[in-house]
């Protein structure tokens, strides 16, 4: 029997690598392979060495083309979603100049702040790139870098996202996608390119950025010898634009140009994320603008407490996750980390509605419900960024797509089909 | 031996009669007989019949005299403590015409909020009773009786507080005491009298009701034959005016005219009381200004919130009461019956400073610490209507007394003493 056509795709993201093996006529997992990261850091310091990304995403492939039990001809195409927003600098050999800063660090925040004040306020960056600078926002860590790292500013030759990075080690050309360009907080929604005014604002050379491939699944070159040989696979196979790791999410979930469309899915994991693909550009100061990676647009909200707060909830009443009923009266905003969805930084976990009669069993399932209802009020806005009606019956009646740890928990499919009156699929 | 001279002290409370047998002599008490009541009613309706007041006075002070194992000719005196605000309404005979609504009957809570608004507020009420009407006030339970049992309130040949209707059931005297009157709401703490203006309000027969006397210490007459015979005590011994329980609770702590002035008490039950004996007759309407027993003035507050919301909270957390530390950045306010002092009677349990750190030490230690400074809170209140700064250095220096059940838990003098910063006795 001749072996399949297969396809590696693989998602680097902030723990780990993986580098899943795929039928490339049948849409089959055949395979999987796997390699930890490390990230350093503390006091609001989160980075990588982009280097470990590179050894990872090659163990990964090593060890799938081991469970896969194929020979690496049959290998034809690889493509990599990485984590979004992080900031790689290279010398002019390719080589990182320092640690990358990552989504999650938040010392640029300060500098978001500097930057959203520098262009009179939300709006006009909503108008132009479609998100709003937040510390995590890849621009706002090179305001940083220039501001506390100016040696490795200056001395950059390339600036990259984590997976271009990676795309360009692959196939040795400087290349991105419309998906994790939209996060950079350069690139316009609006015009499909960079930003010149954005750039000078940052003073950054559009010279040290990556071309922006028409989509993701663009062919952007093939392997070259060195990776080929650092990977054990074919040299010349088809090298893609790959994309950020919530655009590929979205192309997984079947959303977009060719799928679905304004169909919201919810994430629920340590932090709750809503995302649709629309053909509609969003703007609204409320939500991440992105550009999905096949032309259409991915808005998408993020709040920063879910599964875990809820999980937090449990253990401080002593219960099992799911031994939760409705809360009744009692009202809980489990918002232990300060909340990004509403704009509360500095919040804290609130209760309110406590009674004599209330039972713990109704507080856990208030910390279910308050977790649930702030995620569902950010997928309202996502549909009325999208020109939709979230009260509308035919909006209102569109299924919800349920991913993410949280959909396994009873209580949390439970709570969400209640709170939202929708279908969940 | 000769048998000492021995005093009764009744203790009519709400679901108990105590009858507390004490040497006159050195004040040591040498038995105490007990009885239970019956109260009834629901939806708010709390009463109970006077006649088993009485018997129950009668089988308690036959159970001491009994554990005493003294003759009863070495009694040589009786008075009567009762709850306060009860409404006693009686006929030619001195035979209740109905069930007394009791202190903590909240039907009446319209006919005080009438009552308030009738006099122009709550500062004319202050200004003349010390209190503004509540729905425990007796004036605001004879509004409500007028209006629903209008039989009873036309045929009234006596109107009593419960206290009164025991004294005068022991001495055939109409009589009461400054304490007990001042929380009738027709009793005027600046003039030392009924106030007639009141009474006209409220429709109210000065001829009606008991004589005042002096101080609840003074003796109005003596036991009759007939409550001789009923006690097994002997006929002719003095019987004293009694007063209110709150009043005769600051003579056992030695608070009045002849012991501590200003120097608050602080009960931790069911609900939180602070109170004061004080030269200065307090006005304001965040507190009761009550008269005390004895010629000075017993400014009372109470809030509804005290031992049993924090032992809720225990209890959802799987906590024993002890298992608490300061609640750090958690703040809770127990308020899970709604709340008097302040006054937010719609009022629910609220927690904020929830943190993923955060204990369940932590959250039992804030309720600790919303109870504890909620009543210290109406302190500080208290001591300003004596007339006194209660940050000022000699008065923050004054030893708090710390009764109660809450008084016997290591958690409660612990945050009381933290969050208070005095003395406690």
């Amino acid at each position: 029997m001749p072996s399949p056509a297969v396809v590696i795709g693989v998602d680097s993201s902030t723990q780990s690598t993986k580098a899943a093996f795929i039928d490339a006529a049948t849409g089959e997992q055949l395979a999987v392979g796997r390699a930890p990261h490390l990230v350093t850091g503390e006091a609001g310091a989160r980075e990588s060495d982009p280097e470990i990304w590179w050894r990872a995403l090659c163990e990964a492939v090593a060890a799938g083309l081991k469970e896969s039990g194929l020979p690496a001809r049959a290998v034809t195409g690889i493509a990599v979603a990485g984590q979004q927003h992080g900031l790689v600098v290279l010398d002019g050999a390719g080589r990182p100049l320092r640690p990358a800063p990552l989504w999650n660090d938040t010392r640029s925040a300060p500098q978001a702040a500097a930057l959203t004040d520098a262009l009179g306020g939300p709006g006009a960056w909503t108008e132009r790139t479609g998100s709003v600078p937040v510390a995590s926002i890849t621009a706002s860590k090179w305001q940083w870098l220039r501001e506390n790292d100016s040696t490795s500013a200056a001395g950059a030759a390339a600036v990259r996202l984590p997976h271009d990075f990676l795309t360009e080690r692959l196939a040795g050309v400087a290349a991105t996608d419309p998906g994790d360009a939209s996060g950079s907080g350069w690139y316009s929604t609006a015009t499909g390119a960079y930003d010149p005014e954005l750039l000078e604002l940052l003073g950054l050379d559009a010279a040290l950025l990556p071309e922006v491939a028409p989509t993701g699944a663009a062919r952007i070159g093939s392997l070259t010898g060195a990776a080929a040989e650092a990977l054990g696979l074919p040299a010349g196979i088809a090298v893609a634009a790959g994309t950020g790791d919530n655009m590929s999410a979205a192309v997984g979930l079947g959303l977009g140009g060719e799928g679905l469309l304004d169909h919201p899915a919810l994430s629920l994991g340590t932090s709750g994320t809503v995302f649709a693909a629309s053909r509609t550009r969003p703007a609204s100061t409320a939500l991440n603008g992105f550009a999905a990676a096949d032309g259409t647009y991915l808005p998408l909200a993020c709040t920063l407490n879910c599964t875990l707060a809820v999980d937090k909830v449990a253990a401080l009443l002593g219960l099992d996750r799911e031994d939760a009923t409705p809360g009744g009266d009692a009202v809980l905003l489990p918002y232990l980390d300060g909340e990004r969805t509403p704009d509360l930084p500095t919040a804290s976990g609130l209760l309110t509605g406590l009674r004599h009669d209330t039972t713990r069993q109704q507080l856990l399932g208030a910390a279910y419900e308050g977790a649930a209802v702030t995620v569902l009020r950010a997928m309202d806005e996502l549909l009325a960024a999208c020109g939709l009606d979230p009260d509308a019956p035919e909006v209102a009646a569109r299924p919800l797509r349920l991913i993410g740890g949280g959909a396994q928990g009873r209580m949390w499919v439970e709570t969400v089909r209640r709170l939202s009156g929708r279908p969940l699929v």
